[in-house]
């Protein structure tokens, strides 16, 4: 691609380093702002930078937060003996917006992969294992994604708190509401059976 | 979608404001940014600021340029005679990497368009107009894409200059170099046929 600009040039090439933007919808994107107002980009750029430079992590939970302690872990009429460990942000979002949670969260920040360079130390696995030690909380739920490197983070938790005897749990895993068994795949079918639950309680949800 | 923090909301609000960026993909873009080093966010957010306010436009040409006139029109060595009318910068970008033309540009900063509520008067055909009635100009070239808009523009533009007398021609329609016949729209192959070209000349293409 021939710039005829360098600004230009420049500006598409930063926008080209986020992931899953090419150089061409990087054009497109910064020809957009060109034809909008100037306010627009100063507004994009300020809040990109304030939020890279002010942006904080809860202490307790590590989720992302404007203080010390996020809304969630300051809530008092949340049960703060039950912690559901997820991977990143967007699962607490997504784990709160089903409203079936009255628990606090654990972000670990990602999961062991050491085909990506990530041991447990790049994870906020010590606080948590601090927590329970501490004799801090009841009932762990392990809520990350169902993936060998999600498996090998769970387990690698569960060793470490075993001496605890607290409850530790497992999102379950089977068939989508609404999805029909045959699109299913055989592993999720086989663990939706093996994992059946009485039928009274399945009306409940 | 509920945000543990405002920075946070307001940078993913600002990145969906672009087109084509949804809210969750604006989260996985601002997250991405979070993991990288600040130097990343400060130099996307300058890069694109320094663009918005310092970006100008060619004086002759319209083209974005970091200085009063452009490097196309400021190259001696093309023939200043000889205008392609294009939509936008990216149409000048495609033409010039084909390497086939050695004349300069004009570029409208779009199409004539009613319904989104573009008149010629917010284009640059003024100064079009005013370059051929000046008899600056030997040959036109329409380079806008075959639109309904596209139509209109060149033939908006095309009743302006008509007095001037000067040779005006469009760009080739027809079956892309390399594609098969039976797959071509009926449009595209009826104009293809009606504007064949004598055999030999095909050959230098």
């Amino acid at each position: 691609m021939e710039f005829s600009s360098k600004l230009l040039e420049n500006a598409v090439y930063e926008m080209s380093q986020l992931p899953g933007i090419g150089k061409r919808t990087a054009l497109r994107l910064v020809l957009h702002l060109l034809g909008q107002h100037k306010d627009q980009t100063n507004r994009l750029s300020f809040a990109l930078q304030q939020m890279r430079s002010e942006l904080k992590y809860c202490k307790s939970c590590h989720n992302i937060s404007d203080v010390d302690l996020c809304e969630i872990c300051a809530n008092t009429s949340r049960n703060d003996r039950l912690i559901c460990v997820v991977e990143d942000i967007r699962d607490v979002m997504a784990i709160e917006s089903t409203g079936q949670f009255k628990g606090l969260y654990h972000v670990l920040g990602g999961k062991i992969s050491p085909i990506d360079g990530v041991g447990p130390s790049d994870l906020n696995i010590d606080s948590l294992v601090q927590k329970v030690l501490d004799k801090n909380v009841d009932e762990l739920i392990f809520a990350l994604s169902s993936t060998m490197e999600g498996d090998t983070t769970n387990f690698y938790i569960f060793r470490k708190i075993e001496s605890a005897e607290i409850t530790v749990s497992t999102i379950a895993r089977g068939i989508s509401v609404g999805d029909e068994l045959e699109y299913a795949d055989e592993v999720t079918l086989g663990r939706s059976i093996l994992h059946r639950i009485p039928f009274e309680q399945s009306l409940k949800g």
